[in-house]
């Protein structure tokens, strides 16, 4: 079988380094070798192990049986790749962005043909492979992820060694952990790109990044950590994809997690996933979720899949015969944290809990920190039973305006 | 699809009872409808879903599709399920015991037959299919798995809540846990069984039971679970396949293991499976290993695969090509954690970690405990640093002959 590959960076090289090299256990695990002939990349490279070329036409052109997308971006991509189906040839990506806003159009081309993205969601854990075969017998309950490494290690740094979101990220960055920008991971955004292509295979959910909550985890401070571990949480930023009558919600934001939680126990730039089916209960699918050598686990896998010839189900799991329905944000029902700073003075608790209860909020714990000499004002922490975003994002907004409010109230989900 | 039922208890009801149910689900994920049109089983069942013989040849004379055999046992199990794939149809299995003695057979009469297993290993988790699809691109060098939930819940109530062995497996047999002769699950049996399965995968191993180390968690004191504690371990019954230098070795037995490890902190009936990857790295698959529904998620998967026609590659993942051997017992080379109780005499230490030196074993910790008012011995706690296993069973020999020893001297492995 003969592969070409676009995109020769970390990924790509380690993809070819491994075929090359391994060609006696790929037979013997897939009955025929797989050959990687040529590959676009768009500066020269140096001692690449295969013949290079500029020319996107030239690679679209070549004499091969599957392409592996590795470009990343979203446009140019889906370009290509449609392209690409049109020749009715078998796609291979790892490209998670494409997949957020262009996957319903893909699996339309790609019908009867092989189209693996393993590699699009949590690195190398084979969660695509495990969600649409290994559980395809579940009705899919719940998915709880830590999906972005980045996130998971800067706030494993804050809660283990006491840093500010800021050293923690200045750490990350210095260990190759996290980009110069470092946006698209600690916004949220890389984390609900995943989580779009997993609801789909899930639910069927035609959502995009724009359609669902997504917050980042850069307003989390020292404090919120002090307070989880008061109260035996862990925070993690959580991709939540969650049935709710027919409805699905789908979120992204920082979450407290009860600490004895599987996944509270994921440290470093580790992934690890949480599904709950109606037959199996929960399981749990822990790795590396990025990382040249991890990711090119999940391609090759992928392009053994195709060798195998058994890549055969609809590339998102389904044919579209199950309805689903996005819940709306306003819909999302759950406990609330809640960390509020305000004027040392009297009858400020008072108020703030009138206003909850005006709110339909009701508390489920408080905390009052002890106050610091040099400090003047109080801090204030909430965790209230279930109720309703709107409930919540009303509260807040009413907060802001207080005069007693030293800083924007800070808000977090819990699960 | 039309599917006969060989066996109909806890997991065949649950498997005809969501096949009956779930019919819209099983058509959008698989194309087709899969229906259970016969049983078999040796007593006759009130209120059965579809119609029940008592006779294996009616039921193998059945007009079906695929065959799927929960009667467990070795013999009878591989004469039926021969005699099936005799007849070109397709098998699925949860049957551990039959594939740790007959797989290899099994591989012969089903080539090119569709034969699934899933279910056979770590219950609904899916294990295999991860192992021999979503790792296929990684030289496996080791597996780790906490592979009986029995166990795995005996040494957690025993950790956690202070209990004698006799204590915590009591409340798992009332519990319904523990069988009433808990021999098969506590002794490491039921663990050999799906390492044996995971270990052909990985490394084409023809191993059988017998072939292979086996310890159970029977001599587990509370003092041991003292030691783990106060020098951080956690103690869990492994099944072990590791890489040495072209060799595996296979080995069941209770563990010290880091309590950082994720693995350390799988408590109670669940199961997880770390596999180390030379691609991948580590990654974990957590979920529940027993039990009617999450076993029927395993079995339907297989089922959907079939419908699906995507069950290509060959049952046990490997073209025979690769060669691996088989560990002797004797080369294991590993840290060994070492309980003796000895009596309170002068001399004894010294003579004790002269005997270490003279069989070549270095000690990496030594703890004695405190003694109580109205003991009468002194029990010495130590651990190594890498040492061969034939160098420890030495050891324990000449130990068991020293006069100053008060009990049988108990060893355990570390990873």
């Amino acid at each position: 079988m003969k592969v070409a590959i676009l995109g020769y960076g970390t990924v790509g090289s380690a993809v070819v380094k491994f075929l090359l090299e391994n060609d006696k256990l790929i037979r013997a695990r897939c009955g025929q070798s797989i050959t990687p002939v040529i590959a676009l990349a768009r500066s020269p490279k140096k001692n690449a192990l295969i013949p290079i070329t500029h020319s996107v036409a030239e690679i679209l052109n070549a004499d091969v049986d599957v392409f592996v997308e590795l470009m990343g971006g979203v446009d140019e991509a889906f370009k290509i790749v449609s392209e690409i189906l049109k020749k009715k040839k078998a796609v291979v990506t790892a490209n998670k962005a494409m997949l957020a806003y262009h996957r319903y159009e893909l699996e339309n081309l790609a019908k009867n043909l092989a189209f693996g993205y393993e590699a699009s969601v949590a690195g190398g854990i084979p969660i695509i492979k495990v969600l649409k075969e290994g559980l395809s017998a579940n009705n899919i309950l719940a998915i709880k992820g830590i999906l972005n490494g980045t996130s998971n290690y800067i706030l494993s740094s804050m809660s283990q060694k006491n840093m500010s979101f800021k050293q923690a990220l200045q750490i990350a960055q210095n260990l190759g952990y996290a980009e110069a920008d470092p946006t698209f991971d600690i916004e949220g955004q890389d984390a609900a790109h995943k989580l779009l292509v997993l609801s789909s295979i899930a639910y069927n959910l035609k959502a995009k990044p724009e359609d669902i909550l997504i917050e980042g985890i850069s307003e989390i401070a020292p404090e919120d950590m002090y307070f989880a571990n008061e109260f035996e949480f862990t925070i993690k930023l959580l991709g939540i994809a969650k049935v709710r009558e027919n409805k699905v919600e789908l979120r992204v934001h920082p979450t407290m997690i009860d600490k004895e939680k599987m996944l509270a126990k994921v440290d470093g730039v580790m992934n690890a996933i949480s599904i709950n089916g109606d037959l199996l209960g929960e399981s749990l699918y822990y790795g590396a979720g990025a990382g040249g050598e991890a990711t090119a686990s999940a391609v090759i896998s992928d392009l053994m899949d195709i060798a195998r010839d058994q890549v055969k189900a609809p590339m998102l799991g389904f044919v579209n015969t199950l309805e689903y329905k996005l819940l709306s944000k306003d819909e999302i029902y759950t406990k609330y944290y809640l960390r509020v700073k305000v004027e040392d003075k009297i009858g400020i608790l008072s108020k703030i809990t009138q206003l909850m209860s005006e709110n339909n909020i009701s508390i489920d714990s408080f905390l009052q920190k002890p106050k610091k000499n040099d400090e003047n004002y109080s801090t204030l922490f909430f965790t209230t039973h279930l109720t309703y975003e709107k409930s919540i994002q009303n509260l807040l907004e009413i907060l802001r305006k207080q005069d007693f409010i030293k800083t924007k109230p800070f808000m977090m989900r819990i699960e």
